[in-house]
């Protein structure tokens, strides 16, 4: 497994690339026997930074040992490969996390090592997530179910009739409550050990089997990741955040969508006063919130662990989890499209006995003070 | 005068400062018998970056003749101070523009050299406009009257007992509607014809002749100045405009409120796309418009004139001026602390004769189509 592409001979046309940081390969090589946080001690408590940094340091050494004094890469493509690996290992180890939470909420065994605290709240199958590690570019309006995009498309439509947009990019990652039917697939309960390529290639696809099946109220968080967060950088992911808030608890009705930005390294420190600001939606309701939950910086693989852990004790236990013995029943109406077909086909898959109650049923909502509103009633611009 | 100010001797603490860009003077010296765009014809037709260039190079050329190969200047001081002179002269052209304007406005000639189109709408005294080149780090919701900022001191005391902040810093640029109290001083319609020490000071000191005076709907026109754009630099100015919107339209039942972006050099081109979006507490409503209207990028001075003048027009015709007669009766209540005390002497200052009328009269907001409002009825939050 090569980590330097050598590009030499198959020049990349318009540029004067030489030589290729191999990112997949990288991560592959790099971390080829555990995820961060739930490998080894010496790997789980080391620095975060420097494990991002691991995989560049050892794309450079083979760099240099084959080629030598020929061999050369940018500090762009370093700034860049490094934000990328930054991201895939923070999904991972939330992947890897939301694995060995979903496995015990459905009656599973809590891993005794590393050990974490186990969780808090009583274990129910409606009480999964799935983490999603968005493309570059994706529009996160796409993973809504065909009612939610309409009403976002309608007004969208009416903004378009003025020349104006609502545009939407996407967060990093989003966690999301996976819905009965998805959450059949043993894929969401199967820690993945390493960050193999087919590893990766499971966290990175993992929103196609999601996609057009979420409900508004099942985003519960979404993540903006930064290798480096410069004072003029603050503003985009704060007004990421009123947009998505303002869509999906604003528009259509849905519970609080937490959004935090996650930084590798921070200059400068206007960000706590900054981030305190309420969502503007929300502000001057009685349900104001911070638009930006948290500016976090990671110590080490461990931390990532034990914070995602603590929100998901917290954030789940808001899930309704009474209507328990009717999961069996769930009807599978919107089935993925075959991404994974070998580990899809594994699942029994129920008949549609109840597609509406299923899709829209309070179980798929509920957090506790909020009604459980049908599609159509939700809260209205507020 | 000197346009390098030598630190050898008087080291600036903490810094290792030697030479410094005394960035008053330099705009002085360079500019010390015309504004830009208001001068000779070759000057106002120069290239804009070229305009604002100028004063630096100037600088450098003494600083080079005076200290030989002793001289230095770091790019980050020229690239700091090449900021400041961009909004410096920007904020004077667009002085001098309003002093023609609001001296036309008060029955006097229209200029005839350089010749601008001549404002197409009636001649009013209360349609004269105040140019605010605010301060950094300035508040601009120390510019409104006591009863609107009561109200937003409400709403952040509100979201203060839950740890929220709704935080406003500040455009570079406000354009107000001169109050008619205030609008009794001939420093609004007298030109300042250069940029010397004296005229900078009018343009800098000029919000405090006006703070705590003006209704939320007479802050008409806020612009951010960026002397490079970038696009990660596209969201701060947004989401400022957002926040001033809500605030002062959703919140404060302000008419609208225009905001622009300035740019004297700009990089990619995501921007287009990005400005078009709707201002989110105005989105989903029926007056749904943009959070920043434009992103410009001036091309000389002779444009920024000409442009201003379009939205004066347009703006302007929007100001009721229906009760003219009465102008001269209007009490002048809260006056201006002395800032400039020879000028406000010359003024009559009438008796206290009707407060109330004076502040909160239709003719201080009057758009067609949205009724004056009374303090305290101003729309809550849409």
């Amino acid at each position: 497994m090569r980590l330097i592409e050598d590009r030499r001979n198959t020049p990349v046309r318009g540029r004067d690339t030489q030589f290729r940081l191999a990112q997949q390969n990288m991560l592959a090589y790099t971390f080829d026997a555990s995820v961060p946080g739930w490998g080894p001690p010496g790997l789980n408590s080391m620095p975060f930074l420097q494990v991002a940094k691991r995989a560049i340091e050892n794309a450079l050494d083979e760099g240099n040992l084959l080629y030598g004094e020929d061999f050369n890469v940018t500090s762009n493509a370093i700034a860049k490969v490094t934000g990328d690996i930054y991201e895939q290992l923070t999904s991972t180890i939330l992947w890897e996390t939301a694995a060995h939470w979903n496995s015990f909420m459905c009656g599973g065994p809590w891993p005794t090592s590393p050990r974490y605290g186990r969780p808090a709240i009583e274990p129910n199958a409606r009480r999964q997530v799935a983490v999603l590690n968005l493309p570059r570019r994706y529009d996160w309006v796409r993973l809504l179910v065909p009612d939610a995009r309409t009403k976002i498309g309608a007004i969208r439509q009416q903004l378009a009739e003025r020349d104006l947009s609502m545009p939407t990019s996407t967060p990093d990652i989003a966690i999301v409550v996976l819905p009965e039917d998805i959450a059949k697939n043993e894929v969401w309960r199967t820690p993945l050990g390493n960050l193999s390529r087919s590893s990766q290639q499971i966290v990175s696809r993992a929103h196609l089997r999601v996609e057009g099946q979420l409900e508004p109220g099942e985003i519960i968080l979404a993540m903006a990741l930064k290798s480096s967060l410069r004072s003029d950088r603050l503003y985009q992911p704060l007004y990421e955040a009123n947009v998505m808030q303002f869509l999906l608890e604003g528009h259509l009705g849905a519970p609080r969508v937490e959004f935090e930005v996650h930084a590798l390294t921070t200059e400068g420190t206007r960000a706590g006063r900054i981030y305190q600001a309420a969502s503007l939606h929300s502000a001057g309701t009685d349900h104001a919130h911070r638009a930006v939950r948290e500016l976090y910086e990671p110590a080490d693989a461990t931390q990532i662990v034990q914070r995602f852990l603590q929100f998901l004790n917290s954030r789940m236990a808001l899930v309704d989890a009474t209507s328990t013995a009717q999961v069996d029943l769930v009807a599978i109406d919107h089935y993925p499209s075959a991404v994974d077909s070998g580990a899809e086909e594994q699942i029994a898959v129920a008949v549609d006995l109840a597609p509406d109650w299923a899709r829209h049923g309070a179980h798929r909502r509920g957090v506790p003070g909020r009604p459980a509103s049908s599609p159509g009633q939700g809260a209205l611009f507020s």
